[in-house]
């Protein structure tokens, strides 16, 4: 049995909802086979995301962590394969932070790679029909932060932990203008689950998925 | 009771689904007060598909007649409010045809406006969390043929039939590269029922949904 | 000899400059063999900006009317082929005005064509590397406004008049955060005068350079 | 006097020209106060890239290295931020390579930053009227591949050696049809001779310029 803990964020920059919690509590009572799923609502805030997501790891005691968080403006499904150790805020967040060229962690390397099968999930979500690519930027904001933090925990700890992050579109109802593109509820819910089922096999793999900037 | 028919476009340009004919395949059974649903899938061929339009309506004998075409790269469900009088095909239709500077019907006026409650539509849409816009080119493929031809079909008819055309973007599995915007299945099928639901008044409503280019 | 009255418009939406007058004003003195050019700068009003063609027409008895306008968010050069009898307006202009629905001209027609060879304009800029495509829409705002006066003016005139607008993008100055695609004001300059060139020819080209929507 | 070394590369995936070689090219004789000019053409092949670029080095002994590179799409100058330890190659390069997921330096870290002044950069573009913005992904293909391995040289040298990547958009001639954005090789130009004149500053601006995702 694989124990999966899957994060989501309140909701920022004035949105009223936050699709990555949306989908991420939707998949609360979720059975998969082989798989236990826990959530956890992450505030949208630096250093006290990463206290929750903490206090969740320590609580759950899961096999593989999956932060989930809303990327505004994506199109698809898109795993995260590199968290870079830099807070540079666009905005404030949730309590008026906004760190500009700060470190996640003083005298952490630069980056860490995701350890989830990226490319395993891509490759399924695809083949079921759902928008997916390999991002190779998570930002400089919460998203970034937490998923630095993250990966710099499971470095620096003795379970064998494995995780990552995964951005996902804005909702339908964030984007009634027509000014961005948005992916319902159900698109990221089943693609989330084929990310959770992908995390049975420990192995990526050998695709290419680059881009050439 | 209001007798609508929806129209969608057989699969073109490579693609194994034309979303339009999914959606309104969909709404075939579906029960909404005060409205009888008809539903007709059309070929993607010049000519052909104004003669099965004329056949479809010929044998419901609708009030209003709402024609659903796929618009690759859109993000929102965009009611048409224009149909010009021209046909310039980027590539060939599903028969072969590509017509370059051809008027739609010879003789006729330059452009039909859409007799549809497109602005209605587009606030029930909105409201109910779904991406909609007016979109003022319906471009001068098949799509903009037929919705020219339906108008020119209205304006020499002897009954009081209303009419217009509404653009529908990708279905999430023509996009799974991540290259392009979707809407899912059922979102577009909730928002050409709310289409559906508008056509119940004949008066739309006068709000601002221009654009400045 | 062939007269080309160019007219440009006044900086409208915040913005400090519209690069539709910078390139238009830049070709005032330029000569090309076998044209005259003429330069007038409009107001950004609705029915102002028509008077005021209207009298720079009157002075400079032309043979062809470019009116060039300003499309944020587009990535070329984009000659308009139709003119659509509505005014829509998303934002107030120059003077405040922010109509909604109302025809440009009462009892007018639903559209007028473009009389300018707009694809051999195409043509030629595509051939001199300069980004270039028909566009189906010139929106519902103070651009399309002046295009369906200008268009509805020649039907009713006596002299052998031809017109038409074509839209360009964003300057560089005014995109400078990255966010919306520009174009130098020397590329436009340049776009705008092999336009000007295309029009000592009456007869266009028949080359598809149609849209699927 | 501060020694620049910019380094351009030549055509790839079709295309005939690499703005990023014909921009670098046009600075050679540009007299900077305070800065000396040197330039270089590199392969676009991963391995080779890297022979090419130690050898511009070694002869022209820089104090400052600036890689620059084409990225499709983009609609801005974009000084990149962190280059990663990764080749994923969805394309062969101009010798037939075509990594997945293989390492730049095998056992190297997986991050460098850049330790160009890159905000004073984009500052300075931005106050000139030209777009530019932070990117923070070099993307996986050979730019990526010698940014990477640039300062991987950088960092085991015994030289005080700056150095990063920037990259451009398309060339207008690149982008004809319309359907991505570009930028004039004259303001390329101007953008990156700002970036050289800002490297006369060792130290960078602290100001946000960071993404939500």
């Amino acid at each position: 049995m694989t124990k999966v803990l899957l994060t989501g964020f309140e909701p920022f920059d004035g949105e009223e909802v936050n699709p990555s919690w949306e989908a991420v509590r939707s998949l609360e009572r979720e059975e998969v086979e082989g798989v236990e799923i826990r959530v956890s609502c992450l505030p949208t805030v630096f250093g006290k995301s990463m206290v929750h997501l903490r206090e969740a790891i320590h609580q759950s005691q899961p096999d593989v962590v999956i932060a989930v968080g809303q990327a505004g403006g994506r199109t698809a499904i898109t795993p995260e394969r590199v968290a870079i150790n830099l807070e540079d805020a666009r905005i404030p967040d949730n309590e008026g932070n906004q760190p500009v060229d700060q470190p996640v962690v003083k005298g952490g390397p630069v980056a860490y790679w995701s350890t989830l099968p990226i490319k395993r999930m891509v490759q399924t979500m695809r083949e079921e029909g759902i928008p997916a690519a390999i991002s190779h930027t998570a930002g400089t904001y919460v998203c970034n932060h937490l998923f630095y933090g993250l990966m710099h925990e499971i470095n620096h700890s003795n379970r064998p932990l494995r995780g990552g992050f995964i951005h996902i579109p804005f909702a339908p109802e964030q984007a009634v203008m027509g000014d961005h593109p948005s992916m319902s509820l159900e698109t990221v819910r089943r693609g989330l689950l084929l990310a959770v089922k992908a995390c049975r096999h420990e192995q990526d793999l050998a695709v290419g998925m680059g881009t050439t900037s």
